[in-house]
């Protein structure tokens, strides 16, 4: 998606070890103009798909997520990293790795949220070494619902996820594909 | 707002202890059809206020967030609970305590994100004790910029939170303000 790629191009700041940072317009500040088109893009790409629900995992896919479930005219429900007292009954539970973060977590959905009849797109901001699409995508099985594919704003195709969850035979979309990127020479795209 | 509160009776479970469960449609699936209206009517109560920026706190509020800012033309901020190593440089930071949770932690906002020229809405899912609220305030008035108020979605107005901001002079609309509520008897609004 040419617009998201210049925004990357424009705001992107490249730091050492793999780092990409977008939180100008993406993951902190967040550019809902730009969360529209991306949206209009997850519908062309999945419109055919019969999508009734959208999965996301907090905190910074929601955004996406919530203005993309605009076009699909279906809720969103977000995974949760902690389990709190107001979550109540049965969940269902994949585990995380957070290479960002260095740590592995536990990731819940209610069983009322997420369940047979349901044909999910998942959303996400980012995808790199895909453990938390991996969990994802997990829930979704568990949970019976028919998983209609991802779509994620960007990827870091120079690291496995993308290539490991697609081998499985699940569908992912993203809207910029980073082929390669260094803090002297910025982003190159597939 | 009516159409919230109906649903609040309709799809709301209140639980001992001034719990109430509103995850089918507000914070672990979110209605975006509802948060439309949602937006539309904290639109309507800020139009002439000159907002150019919304902030909110992850996770529940980003959704809310996000749909509103339509409205606006403008971007959202959240606050992060966590500092996470892609947000480097000064931050703007306050203590909230979470009686939910039953924990005390950091909130934190990139002072590039949030400054000087900016007019903020806050928007957030609950008010109850007041405690998230507040510490979005002081990183308002810590950053320099400008509070137009603070819209929420769903008000404990039993809990002195709502009391409490106002009393300082801070603007708070909230479009459901529950006056009480019981397992036995449910919701009464204010």
């Amino acid at each position: 998606m040419k617009l998201l790629e210049e925004r990357i191009v424009r705001d992107g700041i490249v730091r050492e070890g793999g780092v990409l940072k977008v939180d100008s317009f993406l993951n902190h500040q967040m550019d809902i103009a730009l969360f529209r088109e991306m949206g209009r893009e997850f519908a062309r790409l999945y419109k055919d798909c019969g999508v009734n629900k959208i999965l996301t995992i907090e905190a910074s896919g929601i955004g996406i997520a919530c203005i993309t479930a605009q076009e699909f005219g279906c809720p969103v429900v977000f995974a949760k990293k902690n389990k709190t007292k107001n979550i109540a009954g049965d969940v269902w539970t994949s585990r995380v790795e957070s290479f960002t973060h260095g740590k592995v977590y536990d990731i819940i959905v209610s069983k009322d949220y997420l369940k047979k009849g349901d044909k999910v797109l998942i959303i996400d901001d980012f995808l790199a070494m895909g453990s938390a699409l991996n969990g994802l995508i997990q829930l979704v099985h568990d949970s019976g619902a028919e998983l209609a594919g991802a779509g994620i704003a960007i990827e870091k195709a120079f690291q496995p996820g993308g290539e490991m969850i697609r081998s499985k035979g699940v569908r992912v979309e993203s809207l910029a594909r980073i082929e390669s990127m260094d803090p002297a020479y910025g982003v190159k795209f597939c």
